[in-house]
């Protein structure tokens, strides 16, 4: 008999069906015993109206985690989760497993540190909240593409082994590359901007790395970039139009493909505005000083406050979940960042933030081979590290922009779990380096 | 006027249009001037009926690869490549160029030396015939993922920085991890079957690093790497069906959406027969020595000679450019290659031959905890590196299996180009880190 998925035997009413699985769950009442079997897209409740038809569980003493193969027949319920289970089991064990979880993942929520929980990821990712983040992530990476390359966008994968750090010489990881020093990209800026000149419009999806000696539940070491850059703009609010709808394009995904994962974690997707709400970064600063009476005008940046501040004010007057915050600081961006050509001092850059944290970083960036020269010599850089990215300029290039978003920062943001470790398959940090 | 992709002029005859991209190139003939402008998709040429109309030009000396708008109406001429031109121009310069370029890029081929091309990838990227391999790049993912995401595959991202090597210690890149030793994974192996135990069905595509210190024309050290892992097979012809399945999906994408890309380089798809003909290892080593006279079959591997010949009677015998040979004896494959039961010095693994060269390997793997504990021993490998992947294997796995492609060598294969790194956006060799 042909197996279907867990998902798919509702469809079946009165049928007898073929599943197959995980025992996610067993709970032995003598004469009755309830079963519930996981595959990869959902669960199914199974009843064992006797002991003979858990004879082969209990031949080999398999515990939970087995993973087994049931045949049954599909009866209405409303008790059972989903509305149907299975009757008149025959059971085969495909792999029993004798041995103690580390971590019970068969409860609502996983009950134990989260250091535990990332020790034995590759257990503890198959409970099925985290399961279902996992998914999600990958519903951000299906929606960020398939809107960008409904608009002519082009995929590239650049290399990750690059000979000189991006923007500067921290927080670089450096390996022997044939005895000859190389260091891992922390983003694929320079790759996107030299394809610019190629396709003109082109995305990546890969991992960057930052080697941040920072122990917090807001840092990782590794994390998956969503990066996009394209020309012939006009400048950085190019950008931001075509980034609003990226990121609707990526909730219309979610709320398409995965809307059981949603449910299953109790996330309303936040609403798209039509044209997110943007200020100035200089009108941010006043309005922090308005509002709340603390003074950061000076500074060359916004606050973590700030920023929280400034998204429950977005809320509040425009009901949007997103706020733009434009013409940072050109002394707080990187050297290759397009000046506003009215204040030089600021630039054509901006931060969204989504729920009062920034979630994507991007910007105009120079586009003539003078202006890097300046730039370069401005921030007091050598030339030689840049010359690959230089003669990309030497030969024309558009006005172009484009930003960099991080996956897990965004499903974080939108699952609301305080720690991006824990919205990461197998995360990299300061002290962690398996599974 | 809103601007439109060259490759949408054809769609206005009469009309004035507005495009914009590169001056790919400019013959002055004084009573008229023939201007080839490329953009992101496309070329197309402009006629310059007078010296004034190329004023913008020559007042900045502006040369090739300048950025620069066109408005011009829109003329059918059966002469011009793609049968219309722009007449009447207007012409404004956004970004002009005076330098000379160190390699001609709009010759139908790049007539330079292969270390001189990849010296400046990021201009000689944009010559029509390599921009248009290194999209076909994007169309082979695309249709990647398309396949395997319509047959209920999850898209991963794993971890590239990992505590150990996947196979053995040879061949990695070595980094230092905050004062600890790490590696650059050579393959997402082990994060794949974890995550069988999490969705089942999973993909990755990214970049894996091999520190092979090989330097020919089809070597790289950093690749694009296609995988798949899936569990509940029988055995690898359930794998291999479903590869068949993804190539043949792969090459329907290109046909569909990359067309014009397939016949600028002038190639041919492959016909993807229903079923992709097989043969055991021991019998293609028989072959090889029955019609060629060379002896292999006390070799544990073919050789690529005889992968050649293997393909070429898979053409005449089948009509068919894919062969999978199966059954590699277990010593050559790692240690997670799960046996024939049968013939338990062979293996159910595969290789699949596209026009007599390797282009994906896979196969079914070990899914027993024990079993595990079993081969480690057998390969000599100490437990402790590997107790990572054995907790998966403590906790329930089915029987699984899968593969991993190189993209850059399938693009080799299909476009005939005879060396990998220019198949690649910008390689990594044993001499090359940049661009």
């Amino acid at each position: 008999m042909q197996r279907i998925p867990t998902i798919e035997v509702s469809a079946h009413p009165g049928e007898c069906v073929h599943v197959a699985g995980w025992l996610h769950s067993l709970r032995r009442l003598g004469a009755v015993n309830f079963l519930i079997i996981r595959d990869g897209w959902g669960t199914v409740q199974a009843i064992a109206e006797n002991e003979a038809e858990l004879e082969p569980l209990l031949t080999v003493e398999a515990g939970i985690e087995t993973v087994l193969a049931v045949e049954g027949l599909v009866v209405s319920n409303p008790q059972a989760p989903g509305g149907f289970e299975l009757h008149e089991l025959s059971i085969e064990i495909v792999t029993p497993v004798t041995a103690t979880l580390p971590v019970a993942i068969n409860k609502r929520t996983l009950k134990a540190q989260s250091g535990t929980i990332l020790d034995h990821a590759m257990v503890t990712n198959r409970h099925l909240e985290r399961r279902a983040i996992l998914r999600l992530g990958a519903g951000v990476m299906a929606g960020y593409r398939a809107t960008l390359s409904a608009r002519g966008f082009t995929e590239i994968q650049s290399p990750k082994i690059v000979a000189s750090a991006t923007e500067s010489g921290a927080n670089v990881f450096r390996l022997d590359y044939f005895g000859r020093p190389a260091y891992l990209a922390q983003s694929p800026q320079f790759y996107k901007q030299m394809m610019v000149g190629v396709f003109e419009r082109v995305f990546e999806v890969g991992p960057v790395f930052r080697a941040e000696p920072h122990d917090t539940t807001r840092h990782i070491n590794e994390y998956v970039s969503l990066d996009a850059e394209f020309g012939f703009i006009e400048n950085h609010f190019t950008v931001m139009a075509l980034l609003r709808d990226v990121v609707a394009g990526i909730f219309a995904c979610l709320q398409a493909h995965y809307a059981a994962d949603l449910a299953l974690l109790n996330v309303a997707l936040p609403v798209m505005p039509p044209e997110i709400p943007h200020l100035h970064f200089t009108q941010a600063q006043e309005l922090i000083w308005r509002l709340h009476g603390v003074d950061e005008r000076m500074e060359p940046d916004l606050s973590p406050q700030g920023e929280r501040w400034l998204g429950a004010w977005a809320q509040q007057k425009y009901g949007s979940d997103f706020l733009f915050v434009t013409g940072y600081p050109m002394r707080k961006r990187p050297f290759y960042t397009h000046p506003d050509p009215e204040k030089p001092d600021y630039s054509n850059s901006f931060d969204l933030l989504f729920r009062g944290a920034e979630v994507v970083t991007g910007g105009q960036r120079l586009h003539r081979y003078d202006d890097y020269l300046t730039a370069l010599q401005k921030a007091n850089l050598p030339i030689e590290p840049f010359e690959s990215l230089l003669e990309t300029y030497r030969y024309g290039m558009p006005p172009h922009g484009g930003w960099g978003m991080g996956l897990e920062r965004l499903l974080m943001l939108l699952t609301g779990i305080p720690n991006v470790k824990l919205v990461t398959l197998f995360p990299r940090d300061l002290a962690r380096l398996t599974p």
